[in-house]
């Protein structure tokens, strides 16, 4: 495993160029730039999971390794973008899951949770991404979780059950999108599918070009459609392929799909072209109370974000839409003597928890080996001996006399980094509270500071001109 | 102890007529309607400690009991305001305090933590509500908190320690503001005062009309500046108020005090006026994980908005900021099957966990007593004799013989209440989260997207078109 500057050779610095020419207090620019244009294109921007404080603090973290805040604030900071406060309910409750949440989006009505554009007495409503496709523009989606996950497939598909993942692989295949990358290989392989069938195989004879790895991906010239599945389940943490150069030559960046699906979309599209770009595993990082993975992933969807903005911004053609689906365990920075102090320890962590719980499962096996490769992975962070225990009991018989090896303990692993890192969370699980969005170019001024999810479907239509007859 | 309706005299459903004249989608509204007007009278008003998820579920739990969300976010709704997320941090860390946090506004630059408009080396920034004094305006302060306390004292005096409340209360009888209002008789009166003096007099000396009752208020229309000062410490919370009839005889909400404050200001004033509102109880609730304190607070906070709105939109003159000053504790809704049953609990809690707690101090002297209380103001939430237990064991003599009767345990109840309402917690403290912040009226449309805390300072005397020099 090498280590490396995760940002050496980010973008980060370039950025600060390119909004130069604009100030603050310029509230008005997109609205006097973009007039009543229509948005030809449209890209739309989700962190899944993500609480305000997962914005707030991965704002502050870039701030303490390199000067300068996120590219998502950074759009406010310039006064670049129309803001509003979205509400997420789906169906059936306050708390929204990310089925309910994208088909809000994508069908432009509410559905219960678990489900993917079907009501629960079975109508139907028809996603977005199939709209647009029947008006003539190129579609696609980027994810970092698997393609065939709830987010995606609530622009695209209409199950009853999103954990169908199966079907919606098929469904896709009979869709034919013209970009959709992510990972998922479990739903597209003919040895991990259920029914055996190889879906490759399929979308090849469909003309398209399949990419299973990252220098693939970057070499593609060419102008057949796309699938890219780049691992099994989700890709892999940002931190964790930060510093694996494996990872790193092999699974792409969120910022590198999401620039590769541009460039494929925007030079074969006449009628122009709807993105849909998901930073999904930060909602899996809120579930896991894992600070660095959560922090990390929001900073990789933030540099999706300039690769997003610098083709708007060139394009002047293009509604770029950013938030999130729901919240998630809410977390924050705790008020302390320490805090300042404590956040810092996360520019030093080379590893998530995820990471650290599976090599822990798989070496080391005693309470100093615990220990040491905490140490080494978290900035030095040092745990009792106690502590070790209690992860070690995680991975050994229980005395109630069960295996707990499925169940990696990121629970216990967040409380004991809390007075470590000062980030506090309010469970393990989605949180009801209305979410940040944001709006750049052609149609961003008709944008109401207070949204409901599902009102974005047609704001979606109106904007770019095409009619809801469908 | 009669309980009433807590909502059934109350100006929610009046509000809606007001803004009917208003659509959706009309982002621009105030802009057109103040065009580049200077913002004659300027209303500053802060829910201390309000996270997110505080204003979120305010709004969730007035549309449960009324059909109709909160008066904050209908001016989103409306699209009547401009919104700025904002940077919160302190001189010395990124979570401020509530006395750094008003510095940084009041001073326009950033002390540390404790201080008010003190530097780490002893500086003094003026007060911005003395600079608008020494303009010619008339000058006011409400909070439901003393109104020594950190956010009111933070725009008018500068002192080294926040805690030195004796203090900030002569420096008030020195700079005579117009309209002082809120608790903290102990700040004020000979026999609780550390030099035995008797503030009230020499206030009434330099010709104020001193209040102590909400009656004597209510029917002032006199002339004479007003200090109101409503009980020891911090008034009641709005929810204990409403149900417990003397509380509300004798003590004004906080919608009753800043209509009499505008009242006053915009009366006796050719030059305009700045008046500051605290909802300084919301913070408190926070801090000890007190739900129903917390939101009934900022249900009352945002009854007072609703007044302020009101005043705004006849005067067409005065620009109305609403925020906060810090985040605190986070909470939010958990995602479950039961989460919107469990928070809709909340619209049958008769108390706050405060006054349950000093209750059962007082008079609960078995677990079978606790429960039934519990029952009887909690909606009827049952509790198991070992939760029972826990409670009772704070109020007598622990395993380690030492007494705890001051500490009432705020937080094991917060922990029992978890899976009765679905809310959660990150902490008892502070969070380091970007708040929300709203403009309404004259000089809205130049508030950036983003905005740090001591922006705010220079941005209310450019808009009110009163030059820094002081």
């Amino acid at each position: 495993m090498k280590r490396r500057d995760f940002f050496k050779n980010g973008s980060l610095f370039a950025f600060g160029g390119l909004v130069s020419d604009f100030h603050s207090n310029l509230w008005l620019d997109n609205k006097d730039e973009f007039g009543s244009k229509k948005a030809k294109n449209i890209i739309f921007m989700v962190s899944d999971g993500m609480s305000t404080g997962t914005l707030n603090m991965a704002d502050r973290l870039l701030y303490l390794k390199n000067g300068k805040g996120s590219h998502w604030l950074e759009l406010y900071r310039e006064g670049k973008i129309n803001r509003a406060l979205m509400d997420t309910a789906s169906a059936d409750s306050m708390v929204t899951d990310s089925a309910a949440a994208s088909s809000s989006w994508g069908g432009g009505k509410r559905v219960p949770n678990g489900s993917l554009n079907v009501s629960a007495s079975g109508e139907k409503h028809l996603p977005i991404w199939q709209k647009f496709k029947q008006s003539g523009k190129k579609v696609g989606c980027v994810t970092t979780v698997p393609i065939t996950h709830a987010t995606p497939a609530g622009f695209c598909v209409m199950q009853k059950d999103r954990g169908d993942q199966d079907q919606i692989a098929l469904d896709y295949l009979d869709i034919e999108f013209d970009v959709m990358m992510g990972g998922g290989n479990e739903n597209f392989a003919a040895d991990k599918r259920g029914d055996g069938r190889d879906l490759y195989s399929a979308f090849e004879s469909k003309n398209y070009k399949v990419f299973k790895n990252r220098g693939e991906l970057m070499n593609y010239r060419g102008k057949q459609p796309m699938l890219g599945v780049f691992s099994d389940d989700g890709l892999p943490y940002a931190l964790d392929r930060a510093h694996d150069s494996d990872l790193s030559e092999n699974t792409p960046s969120l910022a590198e799909m999401s620039k590769k699906a541009i460039d494929y979309l925007s030079t074969n599209s006449d009628d122009g072209f709807v993105l849909q770009i998901e930073g999904g595993k930060v909602d899996w990082a809120a579930h896991a109370n894992d600070a660095s993975a959560l922090l990390y992933d929001q900073i990789a969807f933030d540099e999706a974000i300039k690769e997003v903005i610098d083709f708007a911004e060139s394009d002047q053609e293009t509604l770029v839409i950013i938030t999130t689906d729901h919240g998630n365990a809410n977390p924050g920075l705790i008020k302390s003597h320490e805090v300042d102090e404590n956040f810092n320890h996360l520019s030093h962590f080379t590893h998530t928890n995820a990471w650290l719980l599976n090599k822990i499962k798989t070496e080391a096996n005693s309470f100093a080996s615990i220990r040491e490769l905490i140490a080494d992975v978290n900035g030095n962070q040092t745990i009792t001996k106690d502590q070790a225990k209690t992860l070690m009991n995680y991975y050994t018989k229980s005395n109630e006399g069960l295996y707990n090896t499925n169940n990696l303990p990121f629970g216990p692993l967040a409380e004991m980094q809390k007075d470590y890192t000062s980030i506090g969370w309010i469970s393990m699980n989605h949180s009801g509270d209305y979410v940040e969005l944001a709006a750049y170019g052609p149609g961003s001024d008709q944008l109401n500071p207070f949204v409901k999810n599902y009102e974005l479907h047609n704001f979606m239509l109106k904007v770019a001109e095409v009619e809801n007859k469908f």
